[in-house]
């Protein structure tokens, strides 16, 4: 069942906290099973396997590899890139070229779509090579799987994020009294909902959580604002950067540059604002926490880095088993208590699909979510990882990309 | 020395995530000295007082006290209010009905405006009370004293949130070449400057830096950012929410809402990512951490937070030691280890001074800051805060507000 040849990892799309524990996962495992075969990464994801710029992990320091354990950001660069089908027979032939029999991708929708394309070009050209695929997303959007990594350290986060700047919010009551968090996911609103998790008692911020699954109702949500602000002197509202209107309208503010007058669109968090203030009267500031939310490896989850470290671990033992075609998955054991597993499922099923919220874990009000969807994400924030320090801040690791290439540049 | 009497505590303005360890310090410090008269929280700052919103904090459960060692936002509730002329006489009077001699006004500037009011109203009305200031702001404008509490936390926060995005970036070359991050500091540029402190090689996140204490030219801006851009493939920008233009108008792009057409400015980082794409071409991403940065907890600073807590017991110390009208300030001891002691200024002298970001710490070409200012603060965001977790989320704690009130409503 044993292919001899080299294996690649290559990383695709948005960045999680955790995404490099699964190139860890399957670093580690490759060379823990001791295979003859090469362990290699293509650097800038499948455009730098299509440029070979691809190099031999062996160089590395195995300081850096262990690093990437509690390293953020895509730790063998990243790219966004759709592959074309002109590109397939050059990457397939560069494989071929490199003897890689083993082609580990490390993405999201878009990432499964390449992986998949990726092994129908290598069964067309007859190159025999496993194509696995490792998830990622702090989208929490792929299908088929229970929950994705890079999701539960986003999601601990954001909840962390609202929790203080929630007790910011009450604590001050005499300015800024309506606080929005705008969310990433355009057309998730998983981790929005995860805002939900802050709460402790029924007061609690948030007060009110919008996800981009329902319709994003202005009036309503002036109602619901100033109902809140009524009862309790104070809102806490957290909403998807992806919301929308009846007509499928993002909920932006549009705004024209002093210096320049060009036309541009604002956030949905700055939209809110604004309405607030102007419909409301009422002060409002927004908080967009951005990028940070997928790259907040300081106060990532452990339950999420261990399970990313597990899905890489777990890609290389099945394709040692055969498999190919498939992307790994997380699998929840039912009862009480979380136990989290891997499975598979093939990379045609996933490729380019989205899992929503169900629609059942929002508040028929459409302005919350629900017990369901906080007992399903409750387990995936749990934990803290551990980074060592350096000058008052985490000292993360980089690759040293110079080392060990295939071809010199 | 020792006046018989009891004490009041009270915070106002923004919080900060260890701004309730200078409660605890001065709580604990109380309780420790055994002294014989009661220590009470004016809720709401110096509005709660004025309305005899007062509590006993003999009645809290210890771990509460204990548990503000660890808790950020303002504990025993802030405010924004300027106190009135007419006020000052209640305020007195109030103090005298429960025969407070002790008054603690935890704050920043426009704080020790107030207490310094306060005082001088004592005076006036031939009240003995003596009144301290414990200095706190995420801004650390507050002049004679090196550093400000609650300063060090924002900072190791934000420096934090630079070097992990800093990473998402240049690990993404692809989209979203620049990211700008709009920094807390309107009229001063501590925290935009601290953003500073991630860089590790000459080349990491942040290269351009923008303080309020320079003029903005938008020209020379958009210059930086190509150059940068031309050499890396990508940027980093930490901007401050204050930066203006020549004429001292504020950088905002000007803005009108769809849904209900009333123009409104978005922040500086916002009109920055407008600018970048609009005249460059080249794909921005704004983060603006708002309110996270002044309660940042889950990675505050340890010596911050302990400085906090010396300066609220060390003016407990100075009270009783005869002094008021003063403000506690921090030290640095010269040499090259950091050694950091108390000292203390007259409110009068403290009153709404705004101490900013020496010129000479800036470079010249207004776009960064230099080494001084790093090695200045650096050693405030040494070390890490522990914090009880529960439900994968930080265990804060909170006063109950209901218990020992001087007045029940």
């Amino acid at each position: 069942m044993v292919l001899s040849g080299n294996a690649i990892i290559a990383q695709s799309g948005g960045p999680t906290a955790v995404i490099n524990n699964s190139v860890a996962g399957v670093v580690q495992t490759w060379q823990k099973l001791k295979f003859k075969g090469k362990i290699y990464a293509g650097l800038n994801g499948i455009k730098g396997v299509l440029e070979e710029d691809i190099i031999d992990l062996a160089y590395q320091d195995k300081a850096v590899i262990e690093g990437f354990r509690y390293t953020p950001g895509a730790g063998l660069y990243s790219c966004r890139y759709k592959v074309l089908p002109e590109d397939q027979k050059k990457l397939i032939n560069i494989c071929r070229k490199h003897d890689i029999r083993y082609f580990f991708y490390n993405g999201g929708n878009d990432s499964m779509d390449t992986a998949y394309k990726t092994m129908l070009a290598a069964e067309a050209m007859g190159y025999d090579m496993r194509v696995i695929g490792v998830p990622k997303t702090v989208d929490n959007d792929l299908p088929f799987t229970d929950h994705t990594p890079g999701y539960g350290s986003a999601a601990k986060y954001l909840a962390t994020s609202v929790l203080e700047t929630g007790i910011d919010l009450m604590s001050v009551s005499t300015k800024n009294k309506v606080t929005i968090l705008e969310a990433m996911g355009r057309n998730a609103g998983w981790l929005t909902a995860a805002g939900a998790l802050a709460k402790r008692s029924p007061d609690d911020a948030p007060h009110l959580v919008y996800l981009p699954e329902v319709v994003f109702d202005i009036v309503a949500f002036l109602k619901d604002v100033e109902a809140v602000y009524k009862r309790l002197g104070y809102v806490y509202v957290v909403a998807s950067e992806g919301i929308k209107n009846a007509k499928g309208e993002y909920i932006a503010a549009g705004g024209s540059i002093d210096a320049f007058g060009h036309a541009q669109l604002s956030g949905a968090g700055d939209a809110l604002k604004q309405i607030v203030e102007a419909e409301l009267g009422i002060k409002a500031r927004c908080n967009t926490l951005g990028t940070a939310q997928r790259s907040a490896m300081h106060f990532a989850s452990l339950t999420d880095a261990n399970e990313a470290y597990m899905v890489g671990a777990k890609a290389v033992e099945l394709v040692m088993a055969g498999e190919s075609g498939i992307m790994v998955t997380l699998e929840r054991a039912s009862g009480s208590e979380y136990v989290c597993t891997t499975g598979k499922v093939g990379l045609a099923k996933v490729a380019n699909v989205e899992k929503k919220v169900p629609l059942n874990w929002i508040v028929p009000a459409g302005n919350n979510v629900t017990k369901d969807f906080v007992d399903y994400a409750r387990p995936l924030i749990m934990g803290e990882v551990s980074i060592p320090m350096e000058n008052g801040l985490p000292k993360y690791v980089s690759l040293n990309a110079a080392l060990g290439r295939l071809i010199e540049k």
